[in-house]
């Protein structure tokens, strides 16, 4: 697979040296600096550090489009969430995969969200597996959850990536069926994109994800707040976040932890990276979700680049979970940063999502 | 119809053998060269020989835009999909048919995909008749499969084409309720485009299209698979495909068979036909039913021809089964190309959809 790609790694790493004095990166160093809260000169330091060549990596996982492959190599994603309360967060995340590239597109709801989601988008394949308390009797619930493991099951192999929690809601009966989902998932390595209420669920339930890999953990502020208090029985760290990061992924057993910020910074317990390319300072909600869906295709696309790549293949980290944070963070920011010029404080989600195409289109171009 | 047409007809033949050697042509071949797969030197030359002029095809049958025509004369379609889990399917394959230029374009779907298929577009007219086991206790199944039978029946007459399949599911009732369904379209020699799900009814039950000439089969990589299974008891021969594939139609008594892949092979047991137009490398799930949309519509067209024009007419072969899958497959991929040129990996269904319009208009304008 895309045999010229390798050296132009080798150039992209060579060219980041040269990046660091150029007047793209002193400007976003300008921003961090301004917009960076409580960071002060010795972490920007840090930070600076840390930051990657994303392009590099979006351009060197990012499969070539060859006519000879058929429908679903590209990339098939699940996710799952959407309940009677929230519709739009996994509509959001599903439709997000399809624009960045994947083939195939579903989601795993309520079936009361079920015919809002479909109607939002004929593109995605909507499930109405799930069920919430309300609707169903304390006596039926053994019975209702074995239907659902078994609709999910016969899906669940033919998923390069799943994503769980946009629009997942809280219900207690619903959580524990998608516990099962994940448990079921992680026994057939594959991968988990962790957001919103699913990192609730996993907040509370740290076995569903502690040693495995192949998790990711999305978290914003303060869903990040309640993991460490969980995990690390302390506060945040915003004086050496990078190593309470670290800390808090491999106390985890080595889940990748994507920390969304002013700079998104990226852990698997073994290394730290950081994102800080400028996106929009519009933080309508939604964005999470794109982010979601953007990291389930990437990731799933990385550990494709990786199995197929040989020895000599360039990419300086082989952890496909760590690669796929650091595309979608970037693509998103991207996008982001797009939709604003255009749309400004009106600038909404969808807006947004129409920007994918164009961002991953200016950073590897499809032919 | 169209007097001057058939003057048309015999220069377009007389130019494709000065194409032959035009760049297009010659991009046409070397694409070929380039995404074979398996197929060598000796294949290529078997391809090529077959490859039609699709665009003089498709002038030929597309009907003149004439202001004494009412509605329905340019083609009223109906497909017979969509269920619990699957709505965007029927949809794009019914959407698909209306933006070729149909009349009017109906769904026959379950009562639960109804509403959600109706929301994506007012130019649709969708019914909401079928119904899976899940809502349909033991004891009223048959007088539902009365009611059903009753109720399509009522329309029949009416369409020029069924598209069969999109977005159907595998439940065992509404299977057999579509099984009636054909057998009655097969008794008004009504033609009936099958796909998707449509294919799995037929692959195990090939009396249902079995000698019926106005039957299409449009099978994808698997699909084909499986009928070749069923019906040769051998495996996919690639090394000779044309000549497997003219077996397999007329093994199942003439119907015409669509063989998706990098060129799409077409056969209805008498003859062998290829289109290999370039199309795109995005394989999003959906485009099988944009095609069995348009070939449905195209379809009509070619009968509404042949029934019109004098024995003299210079369409080479007569057989509007082939002649809609030729046109259908050449439309599909002029639009997808066009899709893909400006969306590049982020195109969906829908983008190409949008495209339909536009490719026919280059090949045939509409004055």
């Amino acid at each position: 697979m895309r045999d010229g790609m390798n050296s132009r790694i080798l150039l992209d790493a060579a060219k980041s040296c040269i990046l660091a004095s150029s007047p793209v990166f002193r400007r976003q160093q300008f921003l961090i600096r301004c917009v960076g809260g409580s960071t002060d000169q010795r972490d920007m330091q840090a930070l600076r550090s840390l930051e990657v060549d994303s392009q590099s990596i979006i351009r060197a996982i990012t499969p070539a489009l060859d006519p000879t492959r058929h429908k679903g190599q590209a990339g098939n994603i699940a996710v799952i969430g959407g309940c009677r309360e929230y519709t739009g967060a996994p509509y959001f995340s599903a439709i997000s995969a399809l624009k960045i590239g994947a083939d195939l597109s579903h989601v795993f709801c309520t079936t009361d969200a079920a015919p809002v989601i479909k109607s939002y988008s004929p593109e995605l394949i909507v499930h109405p597996v799930l069920e919430e308390s309300y609707n169903v009797g304390e006596e039926h619930k053994s019975s209702i959850a074995s239907k659902v493991l078994a609709e999910v099951d016969k899906w669940l192999e033919r998923f390069d990536c799943l994503v769980v929690g946009p629009g997942l809601g809280r219900d207690p009966f619903l959580l524990d069926c998608v516990s099962e989902i994940m448990r079921h998932a992680r026994q057939s390595n594959i991968p988990i994109v962790i957001d919103g209420d699913g990192l609730f669920l996993v907040t509370n339930n740290l076995e569903l994800v502690s040693g495995y890999a192949l998790a990711v953990l999305t978290p914003n502020v303060n869903e990040y707040k309640r993991l460490v208090q969980k995990v690390l029985s302390s506060e945040v760290n915003d004086i050496d976040a990078p190593q309470q990061l670290l800390s808090l992924a491999k106390q985890i057993g080595g889940v990748t932890i994507l920390r969304k910020g002013n700079s998104d910074l990226i852990s698997d317990g073994d290394t730290v990276k950081s994102v800080s390319v400028y996106g929009s300072p519009r933080r309508c909600g939604g964005q999470g979700d794109i982010l979601s869906g953007s990291v389930a295709v990437f990731l799933s696309w990385a550990r494709q680049h990786i199995l197929a790549a040989d020895s000599n293949s360039n990419i300086r980290f082989k952890n496909p979970t760590v690669l796929g944070c650091i595309a979608g963070s970037a693509i998103l920011r991207k996008a982001a940063s797009l939709a604003f010029s255009n749309k400004k404080r009106s600038t909404v989600t969808g807006d947004i999502i129409e920007c994918l195409g164009k961002s991953l289109e200016d950073i590897s171009p499809a032919s």
